[in-house]
């Protein structure tokens, strides 16, 4: 037998008996139709994909790739490694595999007859010297931002994309039920966490999240106990926790949770590429009250959310809307209700993070990335559209004491929104 | 009390308590007279650091900033989020919040007395936007590439960094030692793989491995069973696995592991930061000879290595050498020794990767990120310093089969070499 042949053999056979959704051929031809009414809208001829989740999008792999899309033409998709497997994974016609990416002119004038004068490149986040050998290898050639366009298309989900986020969902919430059964006292933050990843890929969640960023890290394990939820850090969140050294100072820490303070666990989970994420909180025996309370006022602001989601309301506006129901239930940053002289720092709940360090969202969109669009957030004039899907996460910060929130993802539909990560929302209580 | 007192306070106490160890300002020290030597020599005025690994390197910190190095006079931390984290983790002087990068010339400015001519920033990782940017705002400057430099002094490693990572190789063979009793006939490879994770967590792995890349994405939880081992994709390693799904096409899948055949765990654990990456085989009852055979070849190859180890011998000589070894051995894919007729592939063991996808290296440096120089490879034709640190892992694939390997985090010393992943190499059979 050919060694092609039985390498695809292998693949073929393998991966189907696991569980493998190749991305239909259909899929990928309503994907290229809609990006190419982007690329005629801004008269760029073709476009070289360079970023792994966009190359996937567009081609159904994630085989280390170059994809030329032209605006009238077939795609060509240039694989580095491994091409026989992008073939079995791939439904475009052409794939070729290539070493250098001297061989792209060639290529690309081989496959098209000629080489574009206008090419787009993703250049929110291909390097600097990638672009320079680019603009070596095209010398005639004019690069234009594709990113823009790109975003854009992915912030509309297919029913094929949102059944994998139902399954990344499914995930999420058999993962949470398997916690109670987890969650002891005496544990420290960062083996909850572990256990829970350990749980989560036990059902096929993919092991990693992702965000489109040179230094962002996402990461699934943020479990937060008492004080650690009042700690800010390098990412845009309400509380970012203590994490495990100044090299990763997110998430999980090595500190030992209690009895009766909140745990919050922040919990993302990936399925074939695509990501639901959810919070929900945790105690050992009963929190204590005031932070029930402001758990139940993280619920009323998650309701009031979704009971604006539909298509054409506004993202900044239902934000906005946010902060005037915090500040009405006593968790504006600017009104500390509950300020305690006796213990703690002397502050009360504080709505999306410590006074100071708020941010500015109540929901990120979400699919193969954790920052696409939509963003339910200040600055973000734009309605929201059927199709689109985003993680709403009220959260509040008792600085020096704990946080709660709750999150789910959420799928806006043709009149109203459905939840994705349908699990019970009351705390969990072990 | 004063907010930003408060916040130290909490975190001071957290974080110590919970074994953070901050990198001290005599190693910061050092580091940037290093950088700064090279940035004599390249005539470069400052060097605007962007990129997270570098800058905790260079600062201490991880948190979101930009860090100003000029070659005379202090360096200047500028800080998104959060700035009061990163003034309790940097032992620099200068740090400084701010909110956008428009603030970037006025802050330098008014820290350096005026703008460098020319400008240092990471082209290999920098985004062709955020570059745009820096040319907007710093009009007159020329910008300059930077990573070579910084690089290069990454690559050879303090006794400071020596330690952290001899701390991740004991977690590594605590794991490993644990693997023994873990691991099932009947388990899946990724409920293997996500136990293996749980375990290190507990020990203080970070979760994280680092790679240096737009695209490629590191992982932990590489079990490759029996078949498995055989199958390629998009990582430059000579076997990938079959993964969960074509969106993450590497590493432990679906597959149930069976009894007598190979099971290939290769394991990375990061701590504060530095990581040690390694490889051990593992069977339920006995494998195969041929397996058996295999390893012992990947042994005598790893051990060649070594011998050859100390400052002065050259990689590329080194990785040659073990061509030659793996030939004599048996192990050519141009001399399949093993070929059988009666069954799977009718391949022998091919060495570094199945016939026409073998790689051409056989170590990578590693530290902050798995693709670190040296590379003991083909084309890096220079010498072993004192203190470069590389993950040597001689890998024998038998395609449709399984594979076999050995891989061990090695410290390059005075007159010769430190395994920093001490752990018996036996194969673990349960």
């Amino acid at each position: 037998m050919d060694h092609k042949d039985w390498v695809r053999g292998q693949l073929e056979g393998l991966s189907k008996s696991l569980g493998f959704r190749y991305v239909p051929r259909e899929e990928i031809e309503n994907r290229l139709t809609r990006l190419r009414k982007g690329m005629e809208k801004e008269e760029m001829e073709a476009f070289l994909v360079v970023q792994k989740m966009d190359c996937y999008y567009l081609s159904g792999t994630t085989q280390d790739s170059l994809l030329f899309v032209p605006l009238e033409g077939k795609p060509l998709l240039m694989v580095r490694r491994e091409v026989e497997r992008a073939r079995v994974e791939s439904p475009l016609e052409e794939v070729l595999g290539f070493k250098s990416t001297r061989e792209l002119p060639s290529l690309i004038h081989e496959h098209w007859g000629r080489l574009p004068q206008a090419l787009g490149l993703e250049l929110d986040v291909l390097p600097v010297r990638d672009y320079f050998r680019y603009q070596d290898l095209f010398p005639d050639t004019r690069f234009m931002d594709a990113s823009p366009i790109i975003r854009d298309i992915r912030k509309i989900k297919s029913p094929f994309e949102i059944e994998l986020m139902r399954v990344a969902g499914d995930i999420g919430k058999k993962v949470y039920q398997e916690a109670k059964e987890i969650l002891k006292e005496g544990m420290t933050e960062i083996e909850f966490g572990g256990l829970l990843e350990a749980a989560a890929k036990r059902y096929g969640h993919e092991g990693l999240l992702r965000v489109r960023s040179l230094n962002y890290e996402a990461y699934t394990w943020h479990v937060l106990s008492g004080p650690s939820g009042g700690i800010v850090s390098q990412s845009d969140s309400p509380m970012g926790g203590l994490g495990l050294s100044p090299a990763f100072p997110v998430g999980a820490s090595f500190r030992v949770m209690r009895a009766r303070e909140p745990i919050l666990v922040d919990f993302g989970t990936c399925y074939h590429g695509y990501q639901a994420d959810e919070t929900r909180m945790f105690s050992i025996g009963e929190m204590d009250k005031k932070f029930i309370d402001a758990y139940s006022a993280c619920r009323e602001i998650h309701d009031a959310v979704l009971e604006e989601t539909r298509p054409g309301a506004d993202c900044e506006a239902i934000f906005q809307k946010t902060l005037q129901l915090a500040d009405k239930l006593g968790y504006s940053p600017s009104t500390p209700r509950q300020a305690r002289d006796d213990a703690g720092s002397g502050y009360g709940g504080s709505y999306l993070g410590p006074p100071g360090l708020q941010t500015r969202f109540i929901a990120h969109g979400i699919g193969l990335e954790l920052n696409e669009f939509p963003f339910l957030a200040q600055g973000q004039p734009y309605p929201l559209e059927e199709g689109m899907t985003f993680a709403v996460e009220p959260k509040i910060v008792f600085p020096g004491e704990g946080a709660v929130g709750l999150e789910n993802t959420v799928l806006v539909t043709q009149d109203s929104y459905e939840i994705l990560t349908p699990l019970e929302q009351d705390i969990f209580r072990v």
